[in-house]
Parts: C-alpha cells; structure tokens; sequence
C-alpha cells in the first residue's frame, strides 16, 4: 500500500512512528506492506518519492527542527499538487483543524477522493461539516472514508460500534469528548476554582491559550456532529445542535452535586426521540453509579445504550502523538488489510 | 448458514429469538440467511428438520414448558448423534456448564469440529480446560472455534480486542468477571454483612443455592483462564494459577478501604512478567479514580493496558437471556458473514 501524509505534525509523525515500529506485525498479521510516498508539511516542506520514504530520517530531522525536503525527493508544489501527482493508494489526512471552515482539508479529502485515494482523517473539521458529502462521494467512488481519529483520538469507538455492536441497535449514544473540560471540572471538584483549573490546564498543554473550543463546548459539538452523521445517519451540521460549555459551572454548584452523590461532567449525547435524531453539548450531573462518573482527568469515554446489551461503556485516550498514529493505522488496517 | 443448537434453556432461547428479530439486519447486512436445522436439548426434547425449524413455535413450546419434540422432525438420538445425522455449518454449544471435566461440552465441540463445523460456545468449561487443543483442531479442519460468550457475555471484549486493539502489544488483562461477587462487595460497602448481601443475591437469582463457584473466584478463574490462553497464547488450566474469592473479606475491611479512597473488588488479571504469563483471581483495593472502581452491581468490566493507546476499559453486561446469545450471534457474523 502507498500512503501519502498531509501534515507531519504529531499525528503524522506518530503514525510514521508506528508504521517503523510495527512493520512486521503488518506484515504477519494483516498482508501490508506500507509505503509513504509522499508527505506534504507547510512548515517542515515536502517529499515525494514513488520508491518509499525514508521515515526514520524523515522524523528525525522533523525532531531536529530542520525541513525534511532536505531528503531525496524535494517537492515544492502544495498539498493539492502533491495528490494529483503522488500515485497514492490512500491519504492521511492531519493537516490543522479549523472547525469553522474545515478547509484546507475538505479541499484535500474531497480531491484524494476524486482520484480514487481511500482517505484516513484525524481532522474534525471536513468530518463535523461534511460528512454526508465526503461519505457518498467515497462511495460512489468505491473507497473507503474513515475517521476513527476524530472522535476519541485513538480509542477506537467508531470501531467498537461498527465491528462489535453491529448487530444492536443503538438508541443513544453519550460520552465525555473533550479531555480538557473534563480535566478542569475534576480539579474544581477538589476544590480549584474555574481560572485556577483552567490556568493549570494550560500549563499542562491541555488547553489553548485561546481555550474558547474546550471551554465552550465547540470540540465536543464537532464529534457529536460526527457520531450524529456517522451512526445515526442525519444530514447535520454542528450549528443544528445546542451547545453549552462549563464557564458558567460554579465551584458551588459542582460541590453541591458532589453532596448529592453526583458529579458534574461535560456530557455530549445524541439519541434518537420518535423517528428525530437529536443530539446536544451541556454539563450534566452524572449519578456516581454511572460509568461515565469515575472518568476523571483527561481520559474520554463513551456509553453505547443498545437495545440487546443494555448499556456497553468504553473508556481510554482522548488524545496523544501515539493514540491518534494509531487511530489512523487502525483505519489503513481497515482499508488495506487482509486478515 | 444451517445451525445447530445444543442446549435450548436461557442461551439458546436468547439466541433464537434474536435470529427471528434481526433476520432482516441479518440478511441486508451481512448476507447471512440462517436456518436452524438441529435443536438438541436433554430436557425440552430434540428437532432435526433439514428444511429449518420454526423457531417462533419452538419457543412458544418451551416457554409452556411443553417438549419441543412436539414439532415436525423429532429426533431421539443424544447429541452426540445430532452433530453426526444434521448437517450443519455450525454449532451453538450452550448445554450447562462443568468447569471441573469440562464435559459433556468439550465432547459435543470435538465432534463438530471433526465434522467440520464452525462452533461457537458460551461455555466456559470446555473453553477453560482445553483451549488449545480444540483451538488447534478447528485450525486444523479450516474452520472457527469462538467463544465470546465465555468471559464477559455479551459484552464483546474478545471482539474488541481481536478487531479494534489487534495493532496493539496488549501486557496487562484485568478485570471484574463476576458480577455476582461484584453485587455482594456492593452491598456489603453499603453496610450490609457478607451473609445478608449473599441472601440477598440468591433471592434475585444472581447467585445460585450453593454459591461456591461464584464466590471462592472459580467462575472468574475458568474466564482468567480463557483470557490467558486466548490472548496470550499460553497452554493453561485454571488450577495453574492463585486463585482466591470473597469469603474472608471482612465488612471492617472494605470500610477501612473505603476511608483511604479505595474499594475492594474481585479482580482477575493476566500478565506478562518478562517472558512468563502470570494470571490469578484475588480481592483487591483499586483506587477510586481506577475506571474498574466505579464498576457497580451486577456488571462487569475489563481494562487493557496496551503499548499505544495505553488503559482501555470496556464496562457491559456479564450475564442474561438476550445478552448471552448476543455473543453467540456476534461468533455467528464473524464465522459467516459477509460485509
């Protein structure tokens, strides 16, 4: 399989990492023979080699800081330039995300498409805003487009749902999305205020300087928008749906909760009311006998309510160079692999 | 696919009522057309009708306590013979469960798989004591040997960790097995005495008159046992490994536990300790911010420590009707499904 990178920042350089890691695993296990042929960076410049990438050394100059268009294979055309002219296989798309526009990387997996690439993204803009488009578009074009990245990094939910609960019907699903509002609401329940927890939160590299897409709920709204379009089949964009963030949870009324066996978390859900689908961003308080309650600090989790297993819970990363490589392997193993 | 039951009390039931309400799903998602061409029961009679039995009337029959054999096709040779005279393309193995000989189960899967059935099982016993060997023999004659159902039920751990962390090195397997020893430790942390809490899961039919495989920790043995052997590939039986239930938990200890942030629960785990894999069933204090902890009642969970992605912990059902056969259907799709 050749695979093009778009962008070689720590999504792409922790999938490279993975795919130098795990080379014989692929191989064994799933028939893959991974090449990067083509890796487009703004910043770190650009490479395209039909013969194979030298990875190792595209990371470790990347870790350098220096460009890795200092290897063989220098390209100096942009990102939609190089997937008209790398003959990929498939993109990974981990170019920045704005979740306003999604572009430039509508643009980019729109493209990769036409050309009949099967297309990974990690990127929550294009997926939140134009999921039906860029999924019938893969359709109609035979390949695959996937996302697992997109909604708890590397745990692999999208996954879960589609391989394992297959044969359920899924009649809500509701999860902790967002690491950062959950890392802030546990520290205020020990007692932080709001601007001390959030001060920590930047500190730690949870949270932006600008931290308005945590704090506000817009992160969480984005991969609700995805679960609402990829698994209950809605044509829906992040402005259709409430959304409410935690600046306005008081230390008082989190400790409150807390005497009342409850804990308050930023809880995003989408279920199904009639033949509607809705879906929502808001702090709930969460009875401590739910799964949801004990997910603390930066970790993200998401309950499946099924109509055979009752309620099936999953809890793991929701962020890391690593985790999110591996929500893009894990797509490429979908795509391309032979069991 | 033509399928054999063995076994039509609670898991063959559970299972035969959801082959009639997802036939549809069945058929549109996965090309599966399935008939069930064998029913084998020691109490509720025997069906063998190559043209498919009604399983709608097979039901009505057993739940008015009446003998299924009351249908066209009775047969009334012992399973045994069944799996030799119905030519199916897999079996259900779900007659009761012996984990100390493993049989009459492991008789009934040798044959099916000499037959050349897939087959899948909720049976731990079988699945315990001789792992490898019938996992060697269904590789051997081309064909599946799943059991799902064996460890956490419904809940699809081993479908999670076969299909969504397949990329991962997974080093640590831990988790709550048992949900009638989880319900006991639950009530005693709410005060009640571990006499009391043990009545009071008889009466809800949790746990059985002579409760001793629930809570000396053999239930959860034969699972740890499955794990270790399935996942980590070794070739062993459960009296390889420590194994210690809830008995001499004492109320004054799990109240002393709870005042330190800790909750005592019935853990089993599997691990790798350099290059040997170590395994045992033990009361242990989890911290309260440990994603197990917050596991209550009834309800089991497994967490996955892996190389990438770190802890993933999956949280569902570990017992009944539905939820049970839902494991077997799952085995059915991965045996015989097409996407």
């Amino acid at each position: 399989m050749k695979l093009l990178l778009l962008g070689f920042g720590t999504v792409g350089q922790g999938l490279a990492e993975l795919l130098i890691n795990k080379e014989t695993e692929l191989r064994k296990g799933y028939g893959l023979d991974i090449q990067v042929v083509g890796i487009s960076d703004m910043l770190k410049g650009s490479l395209h080699n039909p013969k194979g990438i030298d990875l190792r050394a595209a990371l470790d100059l990347a870790k350098a800081g220096k460009m890795i268009s200092e290897l063989p294979g220098a390209f100096d055309g942009d990102a939609l330039a190089m997937i008209e002219q790398c003959e990929a296989d498939m993109m990974v798309e981990a170019t920045y995300t704005d979740i306003k526009t999604g572009e430039p990387a509508t643009s980019h997996i729109r493209t990769a498409l036409e050309k009949g690439m099967h297309v990974t993204t990690t990127n929550k803009g294009p997926t939140a805003l134009y999921f039906q488009e860029l999924n019938d578009l893969a359709r109609s074009q035979g390949v695959e487009f996937l996302y697992e990245g997109t909604v708890m990094s590397g745990s692999p939910m999208l996954n879960l749902a589609r391989e394992t609960l297959a044969a359920c019907t899924i009649s809500e699903v509701k999860g902790i999305l967002n690491g950062t509002t959950n890392y802030i609401l546990t520290r205020m329940e020990e007692g932080m205020g709001y601007e001390d927890a959030l001060k920590r939160a930047q500190e730690l590299g949870y949270a932006e300087a600008v931290p308005d897409a945590d704090v506000l709920g817009w992160d969480a709204l984005a991969k609700v928008t995805i679960i609402a379009n990829a698994m209950f089949g809605v044509k829906a964009k992040p402005d259709d749906f409430p959304c409410q963030g935690i600046t306005e949870i008081t230390a008082e009324a989190i400790a409150d909760a807390k005497a009342r066996g409850k804990r308050y978390k930023l809880i995003g859900k989408v279920w199904r009311e009639g033949n509607l689908v809705k879906a929502s961003v808001a702090p709930e308080e969460v009875d401590l006998s739910h799964p949801l309650a004990g997910v603390m600090g930066g970790t993200n989790a998401i309950t499946f309510t099924t109509d055979i297993l009752g309620d099936v819970t999953i809890v793991g990363p929701g962020a890391g160079r690593a985790e999110t490589g591996y929500s893009a392997l894990m797509d490429i193993i979908h795509a391309g692999g032979k069991r």
